[in-house]
């Protein structure tokens, strides 16, 4: 890296692309719900089925919207989180506290999709929700305590 | 900061971080209007709820809807702004010129989300986002102008 | 740019500055087909019409969904391309390299949005797709081989 001196941003880069990856691995998900639930959104996309099966094939499918709502979710917050973690990777954190924001992160983003997923009973989509939604405020407010110029 | 002698940068951060944060807070605001309207989108989110009333509280709600298209309009808008801006930053732009973008960005999209949430007359939301888009434009015409390797 | 001796990194940003810019136009073609449909989201959006008319202006519209999914299908993609290509790009790969990732990402975002507008038959739009996603994926690749830091 071009900053190869500096543990905090190398560790940022990590868990960075790692929590992206996961984010773009939802788009190979909702596409594999609606190869095998037969619910596509586009008539192009249903073009070579038999005309009587097309018509059935372009409604919504729970399986799917489930997953989508996670890729919306995951907009939601990862990338909030790549972007405030570069202006907290530049603001001079310990490594120890930059590690714990980071891994913390990632690994709540992980749990979010997999309870989403498999719908597991609430408090656990919450929980993981709102633990990784504290670390990107966390961040935001170390930053704006360091370097607030208005 | 480890730009801490670049002042624009520093202001970079601190409006990015501002509009990010008033971003995330649109999560929260779904999350109220859900509960207090009774609307949810998961089945495992009313399973404490009497059996009668789940069905009726797994609909949209008006309310719910329009806060989740506030909160899509800062995904298109806010995340442009934070990646143009930086590049914005880095293309040495005067201090008040730069100021002048990022204060107007912020007023305009703390304003759409007033005048989107509580319904205001058009042309105030249509004024409010044009504004803040224009804003971006601005920015990546000026770091084209400034850096363009095709 | 602050970084004027480095051609990757001005190249990443003139692609990232590119594909922001064709993301953020698709609210503009939303905003056209929603007007030229008839097709609004929000009640103060038709309050100018005639009475008799708001309500069927109130409904979803085929062409307005198509748009609105192809920008979505932009947030999904683009963003993650302009945060991984930043990592990449600080990674210190070979302009020629970069050039090709660049390039081949840029093209295959703009393929796509036409080909989702105006409908071309698949395998048309799943193959712009995957060679973007591929793109992205790579350039992820390469960064965690250049710099994992756990």
């Amino acid at each position: 890296m071009a900053k190869l001196g500096d543990e905090v941003f190398m560790a940022y880069t990590t868990y960075s692309v790692i929590v992206i990856v996961k984010m773009m691995l939802m788009s190979l998900m909702t596409a594999y719900f609606r190869i095998t639930r037969g619910a596509f959104a586009n008539e192009e996309d249903v073009a070579l089925k038999p005309v009587a099966e097309r018509k059935k094939m372009l409604q919504t499918h729970p399986d799917v919207e489930r997953v989508r709502r996670g890729h919306r979710n995951d907009l939601e917050n990862v990338i909030p989180f790549v972007m405030v973690g570069f202006f907290y990777a530049l603001s001079g954190p310990a490594l120890s506290t930059a590690l714990l924001h980071f891994r913390l992160f990632a690994g709540c983003r992980i749990l979010h999709t997999i309870v989403y997923v498999f719908a597991f009973p609430q408090p656990s989509r919450g929980l993981t929700f709102l633990a990784g939604y504290g670390v990107t405020f966390s961040m935001a407010f170390s930053v704006l305590s360091t370097a607030l110029r208005l």
